[in-house]
């Protein structure tokens, strides 16, 4: 297949395993810059149902018999293989009128993002199949009785309706955490830019890394899809609000409850602090952020920057400073280099733009930049869907609407001014809910009042200032391990957010019952869960031997006063409650003169550690370590080890094993409560 | 006002602060034993759109002032203001036709409900404004731009919509994590048992412990309340699946992206295992079970056992055992001690149950209990809505659809076979999404294989045993610490589940920026903010004093080979790695002899504690402690102690203080990193 080919190429979908074209010839896809057709897209005559069922039946079982830290290796070699080809992409990618910057964002922002889950994956997910969620619940006193939540993999398919403006990205930052959580999807693509989309499934179908049925793909109409998912399937949709909704209430996906994430358009904001002049480092930041916020990508960006809330004062200047920094930004066709900002989708895409400008020049008088007549270093300013940067300022915003509830998806803004922190809030909160909103502020006081204050309405609030200046990831960049979304208008959806993100294709269980049944269906000892003590020293067991109830209960040793005295001595550690029997006893906790916690754990260690060499490597670390009970001096200290949780790797010879770990005094008390972490191998030898 | 007067009275809606009756006479609601008018429900003429501005803007400011341990302690006193009138819900209740049994899950299981928010509030939240959600994220090297994720509570009205079947539970699940999250709510009763909730709200209004407006309560329609929420109001119901889809669907709902949680019918199931024969215990456990869940409340329990699943061979004995234990069943009016079941709660509700029944005996047979001729020990079954339980059998099971998919919302419950586990589990799956299943079993193999399978379609899961038979807390019983509700039919909601329920009123905000500004913001310190060393000692500061980033950086100390036999000989942790050159340099991790861990840690507390009698009264605990670079004879090791988090306790004169601590060696890396946890008095002295 030559993806450059003169002669529009008809696309296809990727469906059961095969390769397949519409019954129709297809609607064409223009080149945003050029007109020229790049594309025929029909997906008429696919059997949506049997999609759905090959996804459910060939890959979830296959999917699900992964570890998640297999699903991660997988995610990370898709990614690497996608970096290979990364320049096919780009090439491409010029058709939809993106420059280069504008395609690293798509591309590699979204193969970075494969690699973030991966990454993310190994390090925060056990090596399992059932993910635990949160503590066990003890509800019994005597412990035959406990809960624990789960997470399993939900059993259908995640549809994923994406946008136009980032075909790669847009895709990829969904697939990875439904990939990681064990679920296969059917990704349809936005029409306008779907061959970009196209090809990277292409590429990652050839790739031969993901098990097969765990992508497919519609381009074109999804048909009568959305009539046959169920509630184990997951549909997420990005795009207009309007027909977001619209999908909300179909009828299969009410009916079924299924699991519906939405993220539309949203007006997102920026706000410059109270304390940041044009002479600040913060106002200077803040021209830059919002000129590029408005032009990234000709301002087709969810998250760019569409009103500009600046104090009163400021205002005169920020629009000098912003419409100057504008009037720079060089517009032309996105393949010439020196271009800085190409051309918006599509025509139809430009004249929308232009009557959304309309419909806010009733509120707002454009301050900088001509709508009409694009001014182009390079490229045809007819064929093309160019668009200079438009800057309008709004000197009412609170009597004002369109400027809170028109979005012109494009290189399009409106500066406001307000007087107080207060105002500032209430002018960000008439958006009624968005994705990002911005806060240049060097005083952590406005930086206080103003996040915690619009945090509500947010998914995400980015505060700018001179000491995050250069490492800062900017305003519109959703970042994997952070949530993405925003409520009301913003969709109410929620995505990445690291490991949260995968949680939206799992469904969370409760479940009850005795201990020993509990830990076999979480793979976790619980307690109150048999113990085996009859084995010999758990230490002296390799993965291969180890088994989660494998206990060791210790001889005793008695904590003399010399004890606590010469541990004082040694570390220099001489608090009072360890030396002054008088000032100990007046200490609201204690009675009388207490080893120190640290030395609890040390005899602890002493009592249980096996000393020669053997599979446990080391200790890497100890876990909610909580001193419950004082120990005095006379008291005798016994440690009860079990083996809690194993976690062998996938590329190491060893693995991660979890130790319950509890010391008790004479009288069956629990002074010390832990969890020990080590290394063990995976085989003895 | 006389709650048991002889004259039906007309139920007020408490809206605005004032309790309002509606404009006209009402709807009778019927005694469900007798069929005697209890009560009068209408709210015509209530201005809706003002209560939930009355809610936002006077309760919502208030409740947001607090702290999650104050809103702990006022859910704690209202939980005991209310117990303090149980006796007079009790006597009310009857009248919905709930037995003394019936009731206490209603009554007493609401109010627990309460304590339990209260309790969990106060051990799991911080007593903050804001709660920090998940670690915070490096996003550069430098730590110069990092993000932490926070919950802040929504600012509108929680609206929640119950069912009829528990009026004081089911308004306090819902209103136990609304409050301590930080929002209002509007509770809507049905209608048929609305003089219930009432009552209990008269209770809650009288005891004067909410802020004003920070419960409001609608008894008869919600009228217009739907058109008027907005994206900061978040709508709950629980009820038919059939109302609940329809409100999903409310334009305003969709439009806004109102967060709506749905809590609907479901076919729960119960599934007997195959090691359970009839001479087991786990058989005999499983016919109570059942019995009691069919039975309890009339079988008016979103979580009732509707499909009862048992290996083939054992079903005539289940059958009969289960026949048996029904018909021993005594139904009557639920004021008479000796009745086990009471009505249904209404004749229309009867009129719907044998509907129901009706369609089931297309497929399946009645087996015991007649469903037209109630046997009543007392009450008139002709006026009272009596039922018999009635148990089918449904021997072609995967043949079936009306089983699968038929509510007979009341004492009512089908009996049907299976072979293998894994039809088991795709009987139980036919459900398409359920409440709950219990699966009564002692082998760990089946529980693994049949919970796993089955958890994908289930928010809980209760496994039954001889272990935990005398502990369980049974089928059919939603606990506050596990989620409640189900994916697909179940309606898709999740309720409860500790403190996870209050995040369903809280925005998640991803915040990024400067360390500094990011403390300023979530008042913990985060790496990288600035620090403050030149005060002094921070454990010579009382929380009065201390602020976080508050910092010690200790003098050195080093580590000698001494030291490291010393505390070997003295802890008695002889490991290999800490006596044996050779053994250790041959360890994967190590280059020859290192310290102990807990050496490591023991010497840092030496060289950070502060000896002398003062604030900091004890060290109770640490956290995530991970040893990250060996540490070797001759290594120096340095600390850097600093405040990262101060929860002063509401009911003490102290509270817990959280310090971040590192520990490097002579190269700057750091070798162990940890946080330290103290209790620290509010004041000197």
């Amino acid at each position: 297949m030559n993806v450059m080919a003169d002669r529009p190429r008809r696309l296809e979908s990727y469906i059961g395993g095969v390769w397949t074209r519409g019954a129709n010839e297809g609607v064409p896809l223009l080149d945003a810059a050029t007109g020229v057709p790049v594309a025929l897209i029909d997906s008429t005559g696919i059997d949506f149902q049997s999609a759905l069922a090959y996804g459910r039946e060939r890959a979830g079982p296959a999917l699900r018999r992964m570890s998640f830290h297999e699903r991660a290796a997988m995610l990370k070699a898709l990614a690497q293989a996608l970096m290979e080809r990364k320049e096919e992409f780009y090439a491409l990618s010029t058709a939809t009128g993106a420059t280069r910057a504008d395609s690293w964002i798509d591309i590699e922002g979204g193969i970075g993002t494969l690699f973030s889950y991966a990454s993310k994956g190994k390090r925060e997910l056990p090596n399992t199949r059932v993910l635990v969620d949160g503590e066990v619940e003890a509800l019994s006193r005597d412990n035959s009785f406990s809960a624990q939540h789960i997470l399993t993999p939900l059993e259908g398919v995640a549809v994923h309706i994406n946008a136009f403006n980032f075909p790669c990205w847009g895709m990829l930052e969904k697939l990875a955490p439904t990939l990681l959580a064990g679920m296969p999807a059917i990704v349809k693509p936005a029409s306008q830019t779907a061959y970009l989309a196209e090809l990277m499934v292409r590429r990652i179908v050839e790739a031969g890394l993901l098990p097969e049925g765990a992508i497919q793909l519609v381009c074109g109409s999804l048909g009568d899809l959305l009539d046959h998912v169920d509630g184990q399937d997951v549909v997420t949709f990005t795009g207009s609000a309007a027909i977001g909704r619209k999908l909300k209430m179909h009828s299969a996906i009410v009916e079924n409850s299924v699991r519906f994430t939405m993220e539309a358009d949203s007006l997102n904001a920026a706000i410059l602090g109270l304390d940041a002049g044009p002479a600040s480092e913060e106002f200077e930041l803040f021209v830059k952020e919002v000129a590029r916020e408005m032009t990234a990508k000709a301002g087709q960006k969810c998250t760019a920057i569409r009103r500009v809330i600046a104090p009163r004062a400021h205002c005169d200047a920020l629009v000098a400073a912003l419409g100057e920094r504008l009037g720079k930004i060089a517009l032309g066709n996105p393949a010439d280099e020196n271009v800085r900002m190409g051309p918006l989708a599509s025509l139809g895409q430009r004249d929308e733009v232009r009557a959304r400008i309309r419909d806010l020049t009733a509120e707002a008088e454009i301050v900088a930049g001509d709508p009409l007549r694009p001014q182009v270093v390079s490229g045809d300013a007819e064929a093309g869907a160019f668009l200079n940067p438009v800057l309008l300022y709004c000197g009412k915003p609170d009597a004002a609407q369109a400027v809170h509830d028109v979005e012109a998806f494009g290189p399009v803004g409106t500066v406001m001014p307000y007087d107080t922190a207060e105002e500032a809030v209430a002018l960000v909160k008439r958006g009624r809910g968005s994705l990002v909103t911005s806060l240049f502020t060097n005083d952590p006081r406005i930086a206080e009042e103003l996040v915690l204050g619009m945090a509500p309405f947010h998914g995400r609030v980015l505060i700018g200032n001179r000491i995050s200046a250069k490492t800062s990831t900017g305003h519109g960049s959703p970042l994997p391990g952070l949530v993405h979304g925003g409520p009301g208008r913003a969709g109410g959806g929620e995505e990445m957010g690291g490991m949260r993100g995968i949680k939206h294709y799992m469904q969370r269980t409760a479940v009850q019952g005795a201990p020993g049944l509990l830990s076999a269906v979480t793979g976790r000892w619980v307690e109150g869960a048999p113990a085996r003590t009859e084995a010999g020293h758990p230490f002296r067991k390799s993965l291969a031997e180890l088994r989660i109830g494998d206990q060791l209960v210790t001889a005793t040793r008695t904590v003399t006063i010399e004890d606590i005295e010469h541990f004082a001595d040694f570390t220099g550690d001489t608090f009072y409650a360890h030396m002054d029997e008088e000032a100990a006893g007046a200490n609201p906790f204690f009675d009388g003169r207490v080893a120190h916690g640290y030395l609890i754990v040390s005899l602890a260690a002493g009592l249980f550690v096996d000393p020669d060499p053997g599979p446990v490597l080391a200790n890497y670390g100890v876990d909610k370590l909580r001193f419950l009970t004082p120990v005095y001096p006379g008291d005798a200290l016994e440690v009860r080890l079990t083996c809690k949780e194993i976690n062998p790797r996938v590329n190491a010879d060893y693995g991660e094993v979890r130790w319950d770990c509890r010391v008790s005094n004479q009288t069956g008390a629990i002074v010390a409560q832990y969890d020990v972490l080590t290394l063990v191998a995976k085989t003895t030898g």
